[in-house]
């Protein structure tokens, strides 16, 4: 029997209702395995955390952190702890990030069934068929490079800096994700090359790196600018695995996060830990942080009618990556597609308010439950 | 009389024919109007020039350009002078942007006429009424902050810095042009100010800005995250002026710009000199750079049928920022948007291949020359 530790952050807003679906979730699968069990420990992490202890990042949580195998997050932030507050919720995602050296980001934007189409704001001949898979390095680039704050000066400045080392180990992880798609997946590897010297680092790293290690797998390199474009009027284009620095992958993951209709579904995984070698195609991080793209959404917390299909789905990021049960993962992601097409709940299927249904958030967590 | 030079660069791929067509209309307004005469004077820039001169920015061309009233361009660039070449087009481009000054990039984003709706990714509902201006800060950022290549090294770098004075001047064009219209314009400042030091500087300097020179004028911030989400899933509410740095503006107003439908409708221009006092509410540059915001499509290339009205388009904002000639401007944009809704060619409007039409460059031309 392999015992997993599980640490739970669910965070302010609607992050515990979120989360509570996700729990259901893995407790099911945790008590019918006959192989794994799932010991799920919540700590506080966020705003509620700053409240609590004057820290979005209390050190019990960081060291809960990371002594666990995986975390699941809801969401962190609100008006409370808004951009003027000198304590606020997201330092404390950009520091476990970097504490744990969560470096790979991985967001799929994909419709979970055909019929969520018309949730769309492409029309549906362009928005038919997409499945992207943005890895966005998370723990360098501009974030994170020498900064200087205005103060009594005149400029302010950051810096945009990547090693080679950084570069390499991102694309073996988007590298590793695309192989484990039969066929494998292409890559396409984005940049600013023709204005910044740490792009043109970046490609040149990029495309060495999968040429020497991984030669059967194709790849193509597109301006931001490109790549901006092509989301809006041609995502099928990039179908794939769209591999990108930190902030441009700030970007387009959110750009590429409103295709499918809604925010509410949609799931993200930020990893740590080497990949496994290039003649084992499956990645297995060290650890992770699983947690949904939406944010807290004060403005509909505590009515029950949050989507919790992106925490269920980011669950299943967390048994595939974390805990390697592919089957399980599957089963999950299946069990969500399936509830959001159930029109036994008065013909609409389990949708909550933001796919324009009625269901609960605890209703759809049923519907999934069900169907598992 | 007034007499203008305008320098024009045809540059390269369908830069020539496209800028022909404008060059007509430059043109007749010279030859019609008894108090502007304009004499146009073609120079080589871009990859025709790195040909004949082994430089993208020839010293004659510059030369000129710093001399002129204004400046036409096309589009330079093509697979001839690709990414691995020492001497590229865009090198030039951005050579020019920073000796002439060209510190604002204006790129609008609307529909020439309703019936243009159908070309677009989005769905019409989400599309129909979307009027945007990109404000872009083009001289600064890291385009052209302290950069470090690899070379022999471990790491590469670029730095975004910005200091007051360069987002004061910016914020000051944005703001006039909002006030340039009736009702003015509402200002949507676009940074990453939850992480970056030189965004936090750039929100307090709009800030101010507008608050002690413009207090008449309405803004709001959203991080470029949130704002590459909104362009796709609600543009309208950030309809108006959209204010941003250099790297987050070419993201943005790319991603804009394929709401229209089609890269050959939209004009842009990059505009040089101190914006009027806060009580004058027009801007006049000292010069710009006005072109269509397409590139040189070698694609198609020497086939006759790339669309001209991004570039016709182009030389009526320079007839309003440049020359103050805001009638004839509009008759310029009045008679485009009559030409693509004109059903006398075949019954589709005189419309290039880009919007499924089948008028020519030249034909198009004509139409508009016809309506004005
Ligand atoms: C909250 C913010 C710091 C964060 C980021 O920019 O990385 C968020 O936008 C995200 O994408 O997770
Ligand atoms: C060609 C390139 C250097 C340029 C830029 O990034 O500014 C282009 O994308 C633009 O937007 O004018």
């Amino acid at each position: 029997l392999k015992q997993y530790r599980i640490v739970v952050l669910p965070g302010d807003g609607i992050g515990p209702s979120v989360v509570a679906q996700a729990i259901r979730v893995l407790e099911l699968i945790s008590e019918t395995s006959s192989t794994t069990k799932l010991i799920l420990e919540p700590h506080d992490f966020g705003g509620c955390a700053i409240d609590k202890h004057g820290d979005p990042l209390p050190p019990s949580t960081l060291k809960a952190c990371q002594e666990a195998d995986a975390i699941l997050m809801g969401s962190v932030g609100g008006p409370k702890w808004g951009p003027e507050a000198k304590v606020r919720p997201e330092q404390g995602l950009l520091r476990i990030r970097k504490e744990l050296g969560l470096y790979a980001n991985v967001r799929p934007a994909n419709f979970a069934s055909d019929s969520l189409l018309s949730y769309s704001p492409l029309k549906p001949e362009i928005a038919k068929g997409v499945d992207m898979i943005v890895i966005r390095e998370l723990i360098g680039g501009l974030y994170f490079g020498p900064r200087q704050e205005q103060g009594d000066g005149d400029t302010a400045y950051d810096t945009m800096v990547y090693s080679v080392s950084e570069v390499q180990r991102i694309t073996r992880v988007a590298a590793q994700i695309a192989l484990a798609a039969n066929p494998p997946l292409a890559i396409h590897s984005i940049d600013k090359a023709n204005v910044l010297a740490s792009s043109r680092l970046w490609r040149r790293v990029v495309t060495e790196t999968l040429k020497n290690e991984y030669p059967q797998l194709t790849v193509d390199h597109y301006l931001v600018d490109t790549a901006a474009m092509l989301i809006v009027s041609n995502p099928k284009k990039l179908n794939g695995v769209i591999l990108t620095e930190n902030m441009f992958g700030d970007i387009l993951s959110d750009e590429t996060s409103v295709i499918p209709g809604s925010l509410g579904l949609l799931p993200s995984a930020s990893l740590a830990g080497a990949p496994a070698s290039p003649s084992d195609p499956s990645f297995k991080p060290t650890t992770g942080i699983y947690e949904p793209i939406h944010g807290s959404a004060p403005d509909i917390a505590g009515k029950g009618i949050a989507n919790p299909v992106g925490t269920i789905l980011s669950a299943a990021m967390l048994l595939r990556y974390s805990l390697g049960l592919e089957k399980e993962a599957q089963a999950v992601e299946a069990a969500v597609s399936k509830s959001l097409d159930d029109e036994s709940i008065g013909g609409y299927g389990a949708r909550t308010a933001d796919l324009g249904g009625k269901a609960t958030t605890i209703e759809l967590g049923d519907r999934v439950i069900e169907t598992l």
